[in-house]
């Protein structure tokens, strides 16, 4: 009701939204009319055609069926269809980094017309297609329009840490369909750390055997995902984190380690990594990525390099003793070692290393890729130095930000402004990072989606495309379109609201629900070492929205609404029974909160969500009046208020702000 | 809103509630306390088990793990496992009519064990199992209960339709589970028809290939399928329907048929029949019945039967100059011919002839099976000439029939009463018929469940257990649990009105949607012959819930608050807020209902809902006051409300009847 309610007027009060394309293309140039979508509708590709583009038109006529209910029917080849497709020519066997993504789409009344150099751009120009499409009074329709369109970056990733939680191929896959639908084109796969080794390999089936719990990808599961994901125009990236993160190779080669062991996957104590001053670690790894180089065919491949503390080789007297008989000054130059002989057999295999940031030394010969998680400033030191590199410091999915702040981070923006362009070209884009302390295969996709789609925008769209209000339009548009593709990143709240609640009804645990999110950063983290990766995740803070359009929408209401002096009544109306939901809600929540184990521990903030409403309304009603209110009641209203801020069961109340900027509206400006 | 008021009404007005399993078992003896579920539980098969079994407890593993939340993780087979298994024997390789599926259940605070002389029953077990965990204060919990369970009727179906639309098989599997989930165990595939023959012939290729449009099964995924339902206790029961309905074959083998074509899967015109009369059509029969008899392992095979209108026999000289010479008096006779002809080749098969009711016959021998679909009667009287026989009329879910109506619906009553003992052991049960005209991928799951739940406990659960308002608490709670098994019942509307509404708000779709539901019977097929298969099923009537719970709250609601002398105030209230919000539903949706030419067509509905909303608020305020309200203004307002009750877009507006009570009770008593 509160969402509704707020969502009709966000509308309302819109004039000509912009194309609901998600990322925005580089030009767009509106046309006259539209083209009506109906069972005639057909398309063919008259220029370069494979199997790989023919799967990807088949795909998007049959997301184009699901998202009109028309059961388009296979025709034979249309002389003149509703879609022509023409490729130039086709693209790399191994999808490259930088092969041209361009398309151009021409849409009038009559037709609409989809070129490209290559099938890379075809796809990314059905995407767009596909968003276009709404019902209006004439019938399903795309606007007439002429899209131009090009990345900005040509690496624009998603990792996925299966380690901590492994995530099954099937959650995988809708999640490369959801990435094909805002263009994205690398999954970086994290397939070990601590905590699971996920990947089988057939020379060292220990690794899988003794470090996954048995769940882990065969290989022809990876054979059969990375043509899934080729056949979407996503590369796929393995990671390998070593030589730290990776205690799960230890259950099965203990002599892999820096320390005696013996290894657990839940681990505690010091974190183990790699010896690096033994040939039979290298032996090995030569054989492993020789085996892995096969199955992966990307031209890179990530070996992590992150974290690594140094404590098992400080308390390795051999290591130490080997640190100094090489004159290494410390443990930096330790693990530079061990990079060099990696990248020199990745070399051999034929593979471009890349690494955390951690990895960058001078040392290392400049082909190498560094990936940024600490800071910005990292990136452009390795641009400087002739590095390649990739953003992720800012693209954190798991810190629960909201949107618009991923959005506001720009790889060529803040230190990196100041590089010149030979420098800027080595910054080769981003990746958004999922990592999964606390993900499961039945909540990830609200983690990363739709939040994700603004670091997609990022890295595809021109620099100057950084609206925010626009980037929440279409992100809402894009978000509810993304379903139809399988996701389930909106419907699995509800889902797991009714597991809290039994069969009883959810709608007044709903009104609390939209009112939360998760603590942001690490704060879940906080005094609960080490983590618990076994633990069920199934909390409202693994329910609730990373970021909760309904808590955002009433911030937006409020401020609109004091801003214009609060004179709008209409707006007031849809504030007022807002706060009302809110009062009311504790005292129809309560009982069930009592009822369920699982939701115990929500009331304190549902009591603070009714106090809140509480105070609101006093507040709405002095502003109703001619004179102020007094000061002794602001004051005790913003001390009540403020400790509503306070986190309780990992959860924090969105909505505080817009209540104190109303109590402090009512006293002297 | 409304739903949710109403529902947690309901939900208040209930002391407490009966154990919320569907079908309720043949006996429950509560005990005291209740075991809890948590991180610990273990389950262990110690009896009788083989691969089949071991992967129905993995099921029930994941389904519990679904259900709580709680990542289990394999354990080595405890010695005090939470669940012990203990089945006596083994269950046959096909599964056969009649095989015991009974077991028994017992839950106390420290542990449960189920027994069954098989795996059927370990099967059913488990699912009564699941349907008792619920999260309580003390962590998800099921309570101490002694369950002693075993089904009435020994064929307890459901028949799918797949020819008129076609049916990915993911979908059927997600519907073998749910059907599994209550205790059904015939899977009866209706896999030929005038609009599509669905099954690879190797020996008749061309029946798939001119016959199907290119949706049909290969024979390795029906090998695959009857496997998976054998898994779930579940037999499938293939139909081919013939000697009528048969148009799909004569695409590819137009000498089977009566007349002389040419045929289309579109049709039109005469209803064609195979020719009974040349010998030529049994040798084709025999040779795709031996084929169809390997790829089915099940003893009982359908050859439908059904409709066979005689007008193409009629119109072709030879068939009639063999009837004459033949001294059959008519059709029937004819049809009886071919059925003994057909049941000869059967048996050779060693296959147990199914048949609609048209093919009851004294010519045939009494081990047929004959399926009433044209009233009780044709059951009775097969019978008493000693045919065993399948209730279908009244389960057809097509029909749009409340759950209630069909749970009426008893094989041994009315007519049936009258049966002597041996007479009523040759009624094995029955079959929910869920035929295609209107049904897509999309929306079957909504169309199926939850109402085949109350013909599945209909057909489970004694005789005696009828009380509708249990039936529907319990329906309540399962169709909630049948989510978590992968249907999309209930998710599909939401996806559906979003359809309809572009990327629009649907809070005021959902409220009109909430009062509609889909015109009765055959009302959709009135005056628009022939049905057009391939038209979207994108509407609101295709979108729209069989039976609406909201709708049905509301009655009873008025009802009750009625009943009660208009007394109960926060009833009242209740009723009041739901008025109001019918009222000004209206003006809130008119502008997307103008915006969308899928929505254009419930402009009247709307009208009507708000005017409605209005009438019962002038009633509302009438029942206040001391005074009766005037008799011009019940008349107007009667006359009003009636013409509301004229289907529109092929809907219903099931909230007419309340609110004319309300109107009638503001007059004299």
């Amino acid at each position: 009701m509160f969402t509704a309610a707020l969502l009709a007027l966000t509308a309302a009060t819109q004039s000509q939204p912009p194309l609901k394309v998600m990322p925005m293309p580089s030009t767009v140039e509106p046309g006259t009319g539209q083209l009506v979508i109906d069972r005639s509708f057909s398309v063919a590709a008259t220029g370069f055609h494979d199997a790989s583009l023919d799967r990807g038109i088949q795909r998007f006529v049959a997301q184009l069926s699901r998202q009109t209910g028309i059961p388009f029917r296979s025709k034979a080849a249309a002389a003149s269809p509703t879609l022509l497709i023409l490729a130039d020519h086709g693209r790399e066997s191994v999808q490259k980094l930088g092969e041209d993504e361009s398309y151009e789409l021409t849409i009038t009344g009559s037709g609409a017309q989809l070129t490209a150099p290559n099938p890379l751009g075809i796809l990314h120009g059905l995407e767009s297609f596909l968003q276009l499409v709404e019902p209006s009074a004439n019938g399903f329709t795309v606007p007439a329009v002429t899209i131009k369109d090009q990345p900005r970056f040509p690496w624009r990733g998603l990792l996925v840490d299966v380690s901590r939680h492994f995530i099954p191929l099937d959650v995988l896959k809708r999640n490369l369909d959801a990435m094909a639908a805002v263009k994205m084109n690398v999954l970086h796969w994290h397939l070990s750390d601590d905590q699971g080794f996920r990947v089988e390999s057939r020379r060292f089936p220990k690794l899988q055997e003794m470090g996954s719990e048995g769940h882990y990808y065969t290989q022809t599961e990876v054979r059969d995902f990375v043509a899934y994901a080729h056949d979407r125009g996503i590369r796929v990236l393995p990671e390998f984190d070593i030589p730290g993160h990776s205690r799960s190779w230890f259950l099965g080669y203990p002599g892999l380690a820096s320390g005696p062991g013996p290894y657990t996957l839940e681990g505690g104590g010091a974190d183990p990594a790699m010896d690096p001053t033994l040939d039979s670690t290298y032996k090995l790894l030569e054989k492993f990525i020789a085996e892995m180089a096969k199955l992966f065919p990307d031209a890179y491949f990530h070996i992590g390099g992150d974290e690594v503390d140094g404590k098992q080789w400080e308390a390795n007297p051999k290591i130490q003793a080997f640190l100094h008989a090489h004159s290494m000054k410390n443990n930096q130059d330790l693990q530079a070692y061990f990079n060099q002989r990696l990248q020199k057999i990745l070399a051999k295999h034929h593979k471009i290393m890349v690494g955390w940031d951690e990895i960058l030394h001078p040392d290392l010969p400049k082909n190498i890729v560094v990936q940024s998680w600490r800071g910005q400033q990292s990136l452009v030191t390795a641009a400087q130095q002739g590095y390649s590199g990739l953003l992720s410091h800012g693209y954190y999915l798991d810190l629960m930000w909201p949107a618009a702040q991923h959005y506001a981070v720009d790889p060529l923006s803040d230190s990196a402004a100041t590089l010149n362009p030979e420098e800027n070209s080595r910054i080769l884009g981003g990746e958004a990072c999922m990592w999964a302390e606390w993900v499961s295969p039945e909540n990830i996709d609200s983690r990363i989606w739709p939040r994700n789609a603004a670091v997609a925008e990022r890295l595809w769209s021109p620099q100057n495309i950084k609206d925010v209000d626009s980037m929440y339009t279409r992100l809402a548009a894009l978000s509810l379109r993304l379903e139809w593709s399988g996701l389930t990143h909106r419907s699995a709240r509800t889902e797991m609201l009714r597991r809290m609640a039994g069969t009883e009804d959810v709608a007044a645990l709903r009104v609390l629900a939209d009112a939360l999110e998760p603590v942001k950063g690490y704060a879940r983290a906080n005094g609960k070492q080490p983590i618990d990766f076994h633990a069920p995740l199934n909390r409202m803070v693994d329910a609730a929205y990373p970021e909760s359009d309904a808590a955002r929408h009433f911030r937006d209401l409020v401020q609109a609404y004091l801003q214009g002096g609060s004179t709008d009544r209409a707006a007031e109306a849809h504030i007022r029974a807002t706060l009302i939901a809110w009062r009311d809600n504790d005292a129809a929540l309560r009982p069930l909160l009592e009822q369920s184990f699982l939701l115990h521990e929500l009331t304190p903030l549902s009591e603070n969500l009714s106090a809140l409403g509480d105070a609101g309304l006093q507040a709405l009603d002095y502003l109703d009046r001619p004179e102020l209110s007094p000061e002794s009641w602001r004051a005790h209203q913003l001390t009540r208020t403020e400790q509503a801020k306070t986190p309780k069961a990992d959860l924090v109340l969105m909505v505080v702000a817009p209540i104190q900027q109303l109590i402090a509206a009512s006293g002297p400006k």
